[in-house]
């Protein structure tokens, strides 16, 4: 743990919640960012497109329709930064020490994500205002 | 402007705005990420805290009273997520390309930034309510 620890955490992606991804894609095009993967995740009700930018993405997020998260998001506060996801190397270690200090998470443990990687959301009225994802890596 | 444009784009920092610095840098300590310069911009209202993730940055801002852009965010919005920084290697160029498509910068020229740079703010209204600061590090 303790050289998981030291080996330091990563911006794993900045998502972005949009009402249409071909018209915001365009925009990011303009500054030089240009998109990979873009997917269907029917469970969580969006559309996701990745744009990488240096070692990190920026994603974005498009509704399938208003009863979702997302559409939810947009509804109350417009379209516009969403979350930030941080990828860490023991996320069992970093929950017990958030837990011990009032950082309270959204769900009650880690759920499978993309790619097999072990993911859980804090509660923004814990962590200053910032929906954080945490995200563990599969083989780490 | 093509090879510029080839070397393609970084994400120098995401901003958070927050009531009280040392309160939050408590919060990211726990997720494994720790601080490092600290400053107090004060024609921009803010003191500042850098969090390296990875080859990218966090940014806390603390407004240093209510009358500031950041003080104005917090009290309309609450704390969060408030800007993304991208680092381009030709600003002038890529504002070029933003006028033509109707995304509007909030300034009329690029200033001077942190070390020297040059930054401008994107329009949030024109380029789907994120607020976006452009960086060109000087010698590029």
């Amino acid at each position: 743990m303790g050289l998981s620890f030291i080996m330091g955490t990563r911006l794993d992606h900045v998502a972005i919640a949009v009402r249409n991804i071909d018209a915001i894609v365009r925009i990011y095009r303009l500054l030089g960012v240009e998109p990979s993967e873009r997917e269907t995740i029917a469970e969580q009700g969006v559309e996701l497109l990745m744009l990488p930018v240096g070692n990190t993405r920026l994603e974005l997020l498009q509704p399938l329709d208003d009863d979702t998260p997302i559409g939810r998001f947009i509804a109350k506060r417009g379209e516009g930064l969403h979350h930030i996801a941080l990828e860490v190397n023991d996320i069992e270690s970093v929950l017990d020490r958030c837990r011990t200090e009032g950082v309270k998470s959204l769900m009650d443990k880690p759920r499978i994500g993309a790619g097999g990687s072990l993911i859980i959301f804090l509660d923004p009225r814990t962590t200053g205002g910032v929906l954080i994802e945490l995200v563990q890596a599969i083989d780490t």
